[in-house]
């Protein structure tokens, strides 16, 4: 079944399959609302990237990468915590030809503080920024939280203010870097591509996409239009002027592909660029990798606001291990790292190659204990956050603003 | 089926048969998109009445506006033209007690000139703007028709600016009057009402009231929201400050009744004030009271830019008689005034209800003949077009963006 004009092979398929009605029993689900498994090692990727019909991030694109920004891969990108993309290819090649791009990533502000989870794409984006060396667009969906939740709209913008805080302490650089919130945002320009993307999605292909109801609210429906918007440069004059043909890179969690694959289906029918995307995987609950981490249950994650004594206890105390059940046994069997938290939290924040193979060979063969691995975790977190939290500190509600700010950015191209 | 939470006692009922399917053979057709009927008399008002669960429109409140306002009713309003309300009363009442409320009326620009059907509901609003002296919201949905039509984005804004000429040469007064159209104002306090409206109806209850399909685009169903927030004075700070309780007046056509049923029901749960409404019956095309005029189709209209020579050709040679064959019979038989054209533009623009009614006797008993009522017609409806065309020249651009501006209005409450 057909659903969009001008889809490319892969992405016409399965847009059916997001609907949660249809899914196998014991089928991985991913919708942009809700991420689990069955399984103790967290969601299959390779299943997924078919579902969804992305590609899987390849050796040679990211040495292309390499060759391209002369810049070593950043340790998610080389450890294939990034492991997807659509057209990422094309994007390095405008990179390489001096071709103007810009970045374009977002958080629906469902918390006070972001935890671990929420940080990865703005970590991994800030690291894309300096690489790339573009303008980079960050949407706060406010009004999406607004729209799902029994919250009111002074509730959410309140919460999207100390999100945005939290994302510019990543270290986003204020002149390549404009922020918004889609509450304070709407303006004619923003507006006018939204309602050119309404107008090429019908209501049957919306439930399609992203699994509606009909006992669904009219924003639920409305909002999709919402999250693409961004993806046109047109809808920022005061950073793009006129130019309509800008596309864009969006590092994202996988969940978010119902929305791009709309975009990417939508925009050549609008005469604009197709957004190129690349998908991370999900850092997982300290319960382990059945689900993600959810803002919502201070004891499946680690919050950008929690202390060290905080960081160190959560993980002491809930980090699911991939240990044996006594000293005796870990040191005769081995540990499990493909299930043990404290080492998937490594995979993502310790930098050093070499430690982390280091660590996977002792841990696996017995040599290093679970109580030893969970201190080296806990200090590699400890450091992530308490830099962030540092930041932190200078980030006053006049830098925010300055961020907020209709504004020109700076680039060349 | 109850379709929301707290509508009024006939509101909730009918709901379900504004969808087109479940229309029954020779039932008249009055959507937002279509209005039809296979009576040549036009059609049923009483049973629309019913089937919308609005209020006709009785002597006695009219004698209550006489007594409140101290004004003689406008000739449409006393012929029963406007015919239906929903809480008129309660807008009288305020008057009375000197509390405030403002005017909102609005236009889908679907033409390049505006034709006398459209004019209808301008005219009798710009007399109602200078019997209540209160402010004035006119909303120009050029998105809407981006979203129903085969028509791009300029083409629609260039149409809306021609049709604001056209409604501002109606007369209204520039100090009391904000104008707009939905691409070039929408901003972060409409928006935030639009959204709080989507989060109020759900899928379902939008196709019960709007008849959509699930082949309808996303902006269709998206759309109702945006024609309601303009009804709540807080989609307006610079007008209203930070007053979100002051309700408004809609004179309209009763097709558009399906948007305010719903932004009625909606309105307390937001905490709003609900929109009082009064209704307009439809100035039939020159072909008969079968349809309403088609600025589509231009024999079916008079235009505001028609000459007074295309006027006199069209009703002569186009509008519906109500006489005889011959001379003869018609001085024999009489003329039937209900069917025809001519007198039933008389009804809306011949001010006087003394020479109304003789036309009426004379043209009934066959004393005047088909040709001297085209006559009379033709005379009317030239003065009427002549005078707005007279004002239309001096609407420049610079007086359209005058009154486009986001700016206060003068009133006193």
């Amino acid at each position: 079944m057909v659903m969009f004009g001008e889809s490319e092979v892969g992405e016409r398929v399965e847009t059916l399959m997001m609907n949660g009605d249809q899914r196998e029993e014991n089928e991985d689900l991913v919708t942009p609302w809700d991420v689990s498994t069955s399984s103790a090692t967290g969601i299959n990727y390779d299943k997924l990237i078919v579902k969804f019909g992305c590609r899987k991030l390849r050796p040679d694109l990211i040495e292309r990468f390499k060759s391209v920004t002369g810049s070593d891969p950043h340790p998610m990108l080389r450890r294939g915590l990034f492991f997807a993309h659509r057209d990422f290819a094309s994007i390095l090649d405008r990179k390489e030809q001096g071709k103007p791009f810009f970045l374009y990533t977002g958080r629906g502000p469902s918390s006070g503080s972001l935890h671990l989870g929420h940080l990865v794409p703005f970590i991994f984006t800030k690291w894309l920024q300096e690489v790339f060396d573009v303008p980079l667009i960050i949407q706060i969906t406010d009004d999406e939280k607004f729209l799902w939740k029994d919250i009111s709209v002074d509730e959410v913008k309140k919460m999207a203010r100390d999100n945005m805080k939290d994302i510019i302490a990543v270290g986003f650089d204020l002149e390549k870097t404009f922020i918004f919130n889609n509450f304070d945002y709407m303006c004619p320009a923003f507006y006018e591509n939204v309602c050119k993307i309404w107008k090429m999605v019908t209501g049957n292909q919306a439930r399609a996409i992203f699994g509606f109801t009909p006992e669904d609210s009219m924003g639920k429906a409305a909002f999709p239009a919402i999250e693409a918007a961004p993806c046109f440069s047109s809808s920022f004059p005061h950073i793009f002027g006129n130019k309509t043909d800008i596309p864009c890179l969006i590092p994202c969690a996988i969940d978010q592909d119902p929305y791009f694959r709309m975009t990417r289906d939508v925009a050549p029918r609008l005469k604009y660029a197709k957004p190129s995307l690349i998908y991370s995987s999900f850092i997982p609950a300290l319960q382990g990798a059945q689900t993600k981490m959810a803002a919502s249950d201070s004891t499946t994650c680690i919050y950008l606001s929690d202390t060290p004594k905080q960081i160190k206890n959560k993980i002491n105390k809930y980090a699911f291990s991939g240990g044996q059940a006594t000293v005796e046994e870990h040191r005769a069997l081995g540990g499990n790292c493909d299930v043990d938290i404290s080492f998937q939290f490594l995979r993502y924040f310790l930098d050093s190659d070499e430690s982390l193979e280091s660590i996977r060979q002792k841990y696996t063969s017995g040599e290093m204990l679970t109580g030893e691995l969970k201190k080296i975790a806990v200090e590699e977190i400890t450091k992530v956050i308490m830099e962030i939290q540092e930041r932190r500190k200078n980030v006053t509600d006049a830098l925010l603003d300055e961020f907020l700010k209709i504004r020109p950015l700076k680039y060349k191209f």
